[in-house]
């Protein structure tokens, strides 16, 4: 349980539960037998004909990769992201063996990425996944070829105070975790017919 | 542990190492109560601006919705999912709030699926996604509007024995699970340069 554990229907894992995107880290480094695990777990996520399109790229704060990575982000994450220990880009490879067109390279990347989260929140990390930063300026610093695709930032590290954080920021990161019932995103019979599942 | 258990290079949580893609299913049904806990998994998934882009369509063998989902499956597919208690497919919105292209939508989804997915394994359940399934015959099927887009069928059932399984299938069935090593998708400093992380 911590402050922001989901206001949940039905019972799930703690691991799902208790998992979301702080802003505020506590500075702490992350050891690496974690990162080998988290990455660990990403490898074993499943794949479209198991062509494991997902690809990461890693920086460790203090680092310049982590510094080139830090460069890319929005200034509303940069206000934020700096408390992190450790800074990630996701990518996709787009073709498979035939250099044919993946359609299932950003569903399994984002697979993959729940994964290294699931881990990360066993081993008591937390994850905050980005789309706000510049892309074509990740792809030049870190010569990425073009048949490959970067998908998000990624901040890992331990969960820090609230009170570091900018006043507004501060708000977002104790409010209540808001999403729409589950009626409203499983069918059946034809698109948007609520099942019976939910009716209790 | 399962014939299928991952051969992990650094320990990770059961519920990934123990995971994998079963094509026979054993035909017991799927409680009503596991599958509210498996779309409420999915429910508390991260997503982009928190859009929840994610859309399930479920059909419980022996429904309509059920017959209607296997009339898409690939002659392949058919051959062995017939045994699951449980079809879904699973589709995205394409845009967001102001009706522009949401580019994490499958992504999203992904990590959604992949939450149903570590929901499933802790109810003892297992999950086969496919990709291979007629799209166009779905979306006419299901009235499926157009700003939403379908991503991959999925039968979801308690595992069953190998020996119902077609021949070659059966092969499949127990062969051991691969994956490349992480130092061919985690890099440091450029694209495609290893990290230490790895090298112990």
């Amino acid at each position: 349980m911590n402050i922001k554990t989901a206001s949940n229907d039905f019972p799930i894992s703690d691991l799902l539960r208790d998992r979301w995107s702080p802003r505020a880290f506590n500075g702490l480094p992350v050891e690496n037998e974690k990162l080998r695990r988290i990455f660990e777990a990403a490898r074993w996520s499943p794949s479209a004909s198991n062509l494991q399109p997902w690809r990461f790229i890693i920086g460790e704060k203090g680092s310049v990769t982590y510094d080139k990575i830090f460069s890319t982000l929005v200034e509303f994450n940069k206000l934020w992201a700096v408390t992190a220990p450790i800074l990630m880009l996701s990518m996709t490879k787009k073709t498979n063996n035939k250099e044919e067109h993946n359609n299932s390279a950003d569903y399994d990347l984002g697979q993959a990425v729940a994964n290294l989260t699931f881990q990360a929140t066993a081993e008591g990390l937390f994850v905050h996944q980005m789309g706000g930063f510049n892309v074509a300026e990740a792809v030049k610093l870190f010569n990425i070829p073009e048949h490959f695709s970067v998908a998000t930032a990624i901040a890992v590290g331990y969960l820090g105070n609230p009170e570091v954080l900018h006043e507004n920021l501060k708000k977002m990161e104790i409010s209540k975790r808001e999403r729409i019932k589950a009626n409203d995103f499983v069918f059946c019979g034809t698109f948007g017919q609520n099942t019976e599942l939910f009716n209790l």
